[in-house]
This record gives C-alpha cells, structure tokens and sequence, in this order.
C-alpha cells in the first residue's frame, strides 16, 4: 500500500499556519503516504507571511498540485485566503485551540460566503486524516490504482472493526 | 456560460434529507447549471428511507458520479452515512435549523471520526452555492474547458464588486 | 440484586460505534447486570461497519431484543441509523468528545427529526448508566420482579444520601 | 390506523410545565391518537404545582400509567422531578424557549445525573412528536397489534419520501 | 470577625446535590464562618431523595432559617425545587459539570420562569463564596453588626489590592 | 393586595442601563406594585452616566434601599459596578440583546469573581419579575403583611394551574 | 460639531467586506462624520477581491490613512488580512450572520494569533458606531480640537440620560 | 530594539483585575518593553477598589497616557468601566476564566453598547501580546523611530516562519 510519494511532483499540497499545527496536521501527510499521494508539506502562514501565501496560491495550478489542504487554528484565515486565490479545491483543517478548543477555527474555516469555497474538516486530528482520505477520493476518480489502494484501506478499517477482540468489563472500581 | 447539464449523465448528485431542504439546496442546483455541470436531484431521507440511501450510495461510482452533494438538517446523518457508502468525495450542507440556527447541522455533518470524510461547507444558501463550486473546481481539474468556465465565474464576481457603484448614506432617520 | 444476565437471551442490545467509547458504554453494561437484565454487547460502527449495523437492526426484533442502547461520540450517528431501522425503542448515549466534550454528540444524537426516536441520556458515564436504568424500567413494567429489583435499587441510593457522613469543612488551605 | 385512544384507560401520561407549552405537546397527543394510544394529558408544573407533581408521579404505577411524557421550557424542572418519583420511563420534550432557542430546555432535562433518567427528544415539535412514537415502540413490544400500526406509520412515512413529485427549481428571483 | 456561628439557631440553610459538591459549597460555608453567620449544610438530592427536599423546604419558614442557599450541578434541580416549596429566598450555585463545564448547570439554576425566582451566582466556587456574601448582604439590612462585620470583609479585600507588592515580570522563558 | 407602593420611602431601587430596558424592566415594577412594597425607578447608565451610578450606590444604604435591582444588556457592567460600591444585596436582570439574545448579558452579570456577589435572574421579563419577586421574599422575612401578600400571591398562580379550562387539540392543520 | 470631513485627505479607512454590509458600516461613517473626522468608505472584499485588499493595506501608511476599519460577516477574514497586510491599527467590526448571529464573525476577527492585533468592536450597529469612536480617540491625542468634540459627543450622551423623560408604566395589558 | 521604557513618562497603561491575571498581561509588558514604549502596570480591581479604578481614570490624559490596556475575566468590567471615564483609546484582554475558558470575559468587554469603544484582543497570551503591538500601532503613527522598531518587530517574525527548518514526521508510534 505504499508509492514513492515524497519523490514523485506532488499533487498534494498541505500547508498549516504555523510550526505549531504539525503535531495535528501531520496526520494528513501520514495518511497521504498511507495511500501512495504525491504530496509537499510547508508552513504557510496567513498573517505572518501573506504574501508567501499569495505566491503559493496562484502558482499552485501551474506547479500540477490538484488539491490543497491548508490547517490552521483560532482566527483561522489561512484555508479561506488561500481559496480566494486558486481554483484549486482547499480542504480545510480546524486546529484545537486553547480558548475555545476549535469553535474559533471551525466557524473561521466553514461559514465562507457564497463565491470561495473551502471544504472542512473536523476539528484536530480526525479532521487531518479526513481531510487526506477527501483528497485521495478526488483524485481517485481518475486513478484507478489509487482508487484500489483507498478500497483497501477502507476495507482493512472495517475488518478492524469486525474482527476486534470482544469487549469484556474492566475489574470493578 | 451555459452546457446542457440537464440531459448529459450526471457528474454530481445533489440528495437532501427532506423536501424542506429545497429552498436551499436549489442554489446548488442553479450553480451547476451556471457551470454547466451534468447533475441530478433528489430527496434521500437517511432516516425514513435508509435502505434507499444505501442503494444509491453504493450504486454511485458504477453509475458514473462524481461528486456527492448532501444537504441535511437537525442530527444531520445524511451527509456521513452516504460517506460510509462510497469511496466518492462527498459534500456536506448544514440545513439552517429551526432551534440551533444550523449550528446542530453543522456539528452532527463536520465532526466525522477519521476514516470517514465529508467535505462540509457553511450553513445555508451560502454553503449550497459553494458545495457546487468546489464539486465543479474537483471535475475541472481534468476538465479545461470546465476550468475556464469556472474562472470566468470567479472573475466575475471579482468585476462585480470593482463595478459597483459607490456607497452612499441613506438618508437619516 | 443479581440474575445470570449473561447467560439469557438478551433483551437490550448495547452497541456502540468504537472500541474506545468501551470506557464509557461499560457502565451501562454494568448497570444492566446490577439488575439482572439479560444483555449483549459489541461494537457496531456506522461509519466503518455500515451493513452491520443494518444487519444488526434489522435482526433485532427477530432475534427477540426489546431495547437498543447505542453509544457514539462526535458526529454520532449510530442510534439515529439504527432506530431508522427497527421499531424497538432506541436510547442513545451522547460519549464525551475531544474537542467540543459532547455537544456535538449530544446535537447528533438527540435532534433528530419527526418520525424516527432516540431518547437521548446525558453525556458521558451519567448516561451510560442511565440508559440502562431507563430500559430496565421499559421491562419492569411486565416484569415484577425487575420492577422490584430496581425499586431496592432507587431505595439504595436514597439511603446512601440519607445514611452518609455528616459535611466536615477540609484543612484551611 | 385509529383506536379510541381517548376512551380507554391511559397508558401514557403527557404533562407539561404550562399552558403556553400545549402548542408544542399537542403534536404528541395527536401522534398518540394516530397509533391508537390511549392518553391523558394535563398541565403539571415543577414550580407552581410541586405537590401535584408529586401526587400525580406518585400515583402513576398504580393508576396503570405505563409511560410518562414530560414537556418544559428554560429551567425545565418538570421531567426529571418526574422520575425522581415514580419508576416509570420518563420521556423529556424540552420546549424553545425565548432567549436561548431550547437550549437551556435541553441541558436541563438531559443532563440528568446518574441514577434518575430522562429519555430526551429534539427541542420543540419534532420532539413531541418523537416522544410519542418512543413512548408506541415501548408499548409495542408487548401489544402486537400496535407494533402493527406503528410499522404502518413508519411505512407510510418511508412511501411519502418515496412517491413524493420531482424536484423543480423555483422561478429565478 | 468571628461569631459561634455553628452553635446559635441557623439563618442560613446550606443544602447540595450531592456530596461531590462540597468541594464547591464549602467556600459558602467558610464564608459564613468568616462573617459569623449561623449556618447549617447537608446534603438534599432533588433527585435521589426528593421527598426530603420538600420536607426541608417545606419547614424552613418554621425553623427559622431566613435564606437558603443551594449548589447543584448538570441538571441542577435542587434550587429552583426549593423556591418552588417555600417563600424564602433562594439562592443557587451552579456546581462545575465534567462535560459542560456548568453551562448545564447555570442555565438549570438560573432560567425559572415567572414566578419562581432563584438569585443565581457563578459557576464554582467564586459562586459558592458570593452566596455567602449575598445572603449576609441580606441579613445586615436588620443586623448592624454584621453589617458592620460585612462592611470589613470588603475593606480588607479592597486593601489587600491596595497593598499588594508590585508586579514584577517573571524571568524571560 | 396592593399599597400605597409609590408614595412611601423606597426600599427597593429599580435602576437600568437604558431607556430601551424598560420594555423589560417594567415587569419587576409591576410585581412590585402588585405586593405593595415601595420602589423607585430610573434610567442608570455604567457607560454613559458613570458618576451618576457610584453616587446612586453610594447613597443607597443612606436613603434607606434595602435591596437595588438592576438591569443591563449585551456587555452588561451595570449591576456589578452597582454591587461593588454598595453592601446592600444586588439583584440583576439580564436583558434580551439582539445578537446573542442574552448570553452576554447573563455572563456579564453571573460570572462575578469572589467578593461582589449579584443575585442574577432569568434573561428577560421572567428575570424582571422574578427579580421583583425575591426582594420581596427577602423584605418579608421581617414584614409579616408583605410575606402574606406574597403568600398569597404564590397561592394565586398554583391556583391558576389548577382551575385552567382542559387542554384540547387544536383543529387539524 | 461639524467638519468637512469627505472633502479633506481621509485619516480612517473604512472598508466592509460586501455590499450588504452597508447598513451595519454606514453607522461607523456616520459617527465620523459628526466627529468632524476626514474618511473613504468602499467595499474590499477579502474573498472576492483579495488583490485589491492587500493593495489597498499595503498603500494605506504612504496615502497618509492612520486607522482602517473593517466590518464583516462570517468567516469574517477581511480585518485580519488587512492587519497582516499593514502597520497601522486596524479595528475589525462583526456584521451581524445570519446562522450564528454574528458569532462566527465575532471568532473569526477576535481570535487572531500573537503577532498581528486587530482591535474588535461589538457585533453589529453599535460596534460599527464604537469603531469610529475608538478611531476619533486615537487621533484626538494629537489634535486638541477633535479631543474638544470628541468630549462634547460624550457629554451629549450622558445628558441625554440625565435629562430624559421619567419612566412610566405601560398600560397594563 | 530596546528603549529604556520603563524610566521614561509611560505613554500605556496596562491595569488588570486581578494579581493572578499578571500570568497573561505580562506577555503585554514584555512586547511594550520589546518595543520600547514606556508604559506602567499594576492591579486596578472594578470590583474590590472601584474607586481607585475611576481615579486611575480620570487622571488618565492629564497624567500623559495615551493608551490603556486593560486585562480582565469571568465578568469582566474593568475595560468597560475605564472606557467609561477616560476619552482615550482602551484595549481590552479577556482573560481565561476557568468555567467558560474565557467566552464569559470576551463577551463581557467585547459587546459594549455604542457611546462608550473598548477595542478587544483575543482571549489570553495572544491578545495580551496583541494588545501591546496594537497599542505601538497608534503610537507609531506620529514615532517614526517607533514606527520602524514595530516595522522590524513584524519583519522579523515573516522571516521566523521562512527561514524555519523543514518539517519531518514525528516517529510512528
């Protein structure tokens, strides 16, 4: 189930707006590998860096990326900002947060006006995943060994379930 | 800016809960049409009719869609049970609820455990118009002329705001 | 207060959609054997198991349960799905989630729309246990003897609040 | 699908916290009358009438009720003082409230401690209305005939999903 | 500052939910020391025993007793059940709940209806010291030395701001 | 029931942060008025009238209030601000407000750290009246006429309950 | 109390990030006006124009601006990119939504991370109002005239409360 | 980057409420001094010295500040209250409150009614932090060395996220 990802032109590309969202979006990069997903993973940061933003986004199409996975936290403009400069379609990653534990990142993420979509995610490492499993379906349509490798993981997750040990109760308190 | 999206096999399939989802769910419709994106429509009740919901669900991939678009509200499950049916991207549109503003549809869509994706958009119209944007920005990456289709979209929203007339103070009260 | 509760034909069916909401669902299964209730447990997902779980529905009035306990965290649709399926009664138990501690599991279980019940118990340990009260109270009302048992059961925690230690203030700090 | 539902002697009592709730639980009383259930219904409020409420939970097992429906808004006391005296199965149906939409009805009825349960349903009629299909599928499970028309219910629910006219877009604004 | 406050008749009734909550309600009772109030604690459950709640607040008038003060948490009954059973003011302190961190128990306490009021403090244990505080308030208005003793209470806490060493920077991380 | 509630010296101050309040506030006037116990009322400003409040405050316990009841919307300052310059008991009301519909003003209000208490109401014209209500219940434990009157007043409403015409169904839509 | 403040080179900035945020912006464009303070009003949409927006900050130091404020809704990005984009203070004001009533605008300004501020004000007309006040505050330190008017503005205020109509009771209903 | 902020005049004041606030508002202190704005910090309590809050106030211009910070949580008034009695600009920082992580001091400084601007940071470290660039903001609009100190602030943390090393997947677990 593996594919030399990391050597092959990406098609993926994951960014997160800080050094601080890789221990979360690390999983999405994880679970590309997983499924043999050319990918590029780099921090990108909406405030700190806007124009480094602006420069990826509209180079993305050119580069052969297809879709963009973009992870940020709290005021989480990062995935909107990005889909206002690509046609790409961005997948979206709300981060946990300290306060608010992720509402702040989801509603940043998902309530964009009509015009720039942004397709979200679940908060934290859930999200991550998903947010690898979405793109891999895309591009799935138009791969058909890509689309076997995500059967089999699909497959592989439900035989997990299936073939569990039984439950039984832990020793009374 | 027009294709006969009506009489072509359809690309993306719009479900929704119920037949109250209409209001909002034909803003995903009409953007398809604008895009000139072969599409079909109908209500898919996770809860009253399940058996329905998988059957389509799992017929999806052989009958050539796509893209999944669906539209729930409330203990929105429809959205994450098709998902659980298909290895095809699917989109989910929080319904705006009549207790929870939405905010129930939003949750019971997004929070997916890992394994299982949907692609969420925002609560209401807004959300409707923008799933069919990003189901159209997955199909033009091997579409061009889609892709130009999409971008002369963009660019005229762009043009809108740059147009508009200037703003003026409405009169005091 | 006990009955071989494992060794019957069970009458409440304890599912739940992961391994890890075992912590959890444990005390319901606890609960149902304080009282001599006949049980089965196991993991049932409606992601990742899907046809189980309709299976599993389907089957259940057949197989002669009378009460359905289904336990999930996050975006739960495991007791909505299965009460689509089967006319039993359906209780669902809201497993405390990471980022937003069970009001998305909580909105997903309990919003459901007009025409298919789940009557939801509080998040988390609380719930658990209470959802294997309130079957046995369905049972007890043709079954004597379990009526009994759990009013000893409602007389014992009266008592412990009777009987307990007087409050004593803790060390000044 | 009719019984004199009226006539009989009551199997399920539904109460509320005030007159002003009626306009919600009477969706629970005529889904009662539709599966042949026989009902009472009456005002009994927590704050106003504490010994009534008392009386009535009291009084229920003897006076052959099988299941209570209990419906309240904001501080919605009614439910779980309700449980808290009688071993019956208490179903909750928390009522919109004005300032925070059924979201303090809710918490407050579902977050039952352990030991005395509440089966809750969605805030206002949807609730209601599930309350009483909850409180038929209990029922049910000893009397064939009403398990019969509650299929009926639930297949003619399933029908209208299922024969209801296409879907047509509304005349562009 | 101090009075034999545990010896004299009390004025003050300081009930909660359950023993859990002394944690919380014993920062009222050391308050009430503090400010020589004649107090009296214990345990009452709405749930578990509802019957001594209503013989509690029932006799509170003929006891004595001039406030009550009542700390619950989740669904927290206990307060607003008070109020319901007797005409003395009660306040309620909503006790920190695991899932909801006291949403569900300030929303319990505090949302009666019109005609039963309950003076609702903060979650925890600033709440648990501000029904003390309240409750003295209340009784000073015919008690000049407490009024007195309450008025030193609150100099001390504003000197002790006043006082306070300066704030120095902790040393650079 | 009434008295001569508006031309005796005042012991309970009914003061709010604006004009708009009083479509609110109105309704703890009101009750008072209906049991006969003297008040005034104004308009109190924290944000626009500063001075005033401390000075209102101040002069409380001189004029002879026994308790202020105060009611303030949105980022709601006004009944702590009152509370902190004042040993009297603090009643707070929080008012509806248009874009969180009271949550802010209820947490402005509850959410006091320890050592200013304010007794909080229900969001609205419930925790208006209420608020009249329990300076009522605090006034009558040393006003044997006025406990009458509010006896009376509670016997009023759980009458009402009681002698309500019967519930019947609302024509069929 | 005036000024010819559309004919001078502006000192605030106020952008709004779509056309139908107008109502809630013009409010702020109002209060600068009877502040006597030089502005330009224009929508700049982060999402639809977002090279005219970084355009727009990036100029705004050499074009003599001194504050920009930003209203929008939703995924509300536009106050945050601009800060990013800029030096100067920018004050961001949450346009009431429709789903979440301005919370999700609220989150999405508010929650920016360290590093780049942005000032917020409250949802809606009065945040827009305050906006343009804060604005006046900041360039009154250095301009003694608009600090004299921008005193007169607040003193008008506070009379206003002062010399306002006593309350009178509504006629009863 | 230093400047000796702490002998000159202080042109921001940073106040909070509580000792234990200084946690959070040391981050403010630590930028201003990073920055070389000279400030003054120190506890000013709305609740526990009232008085000493509209002194600090008041004396506020004539003493030559320009800017207040002011940090506080739960019931949050301090930011508020200082707005109320000064026409300088006021920053407020919502403090993490330990039942509502901080929502409840948010919206109790974030929502103030229009007349009376607290311009708001985010809840904890990052909006203390934010609230001392912001406050440099203002200031640098007329200090062109600020200007260029805040100018290399901002470029130095770009260049953070640029030159960091390269991501690599943590070790599988």
């Amino acid at each position: 189930m593996t594919a030399n990802s990391k050597t092959e032109a990406p098609l993926v590309g994951v960014i997160m707006g800080s050094r601080s969202d890789w221990d979360t979006m690390s999983h999405a990069v994880r679970t590309l590998e997983a499924l043999g997903v050319p990918y590029e993973a780099r921090v990108v940061s909406a405030h700190r860096t806007p124009d480094l933003l602006f420069d990826y986004a509209e180079a993305a199409v050119g580069r052969g990326l297809q879709v963009i996975i973009a992870g940020a936290g709290g005021a989480a403009h990062l995935p909107g900002m990005c889909a206002a400069k690509t046609r790409l379609p961005v997948l979206g990653v709300p981060v946990q947060s300290k306060a608010f534990n992720g509402l702040d990142s989801l509603l940043s993420i998902v309530q964009m006006p009509a015009g720039i979509p942004v397709g979200t995610l679940a908060v934290g490492v859930a999200g991550a995943t998903n947010a690898a499993l979405l793109a891999a379906s895309m591009l799935a349509t138009r791969d058909p060994a890509l689309a076997e490798r995500l059967e089999a993981y699909r497959s592989a997750q439900t035989s997990k379930v299936l073939d569990d040990a039984p439950l039984t109760l832990p020793p009374q308190p």
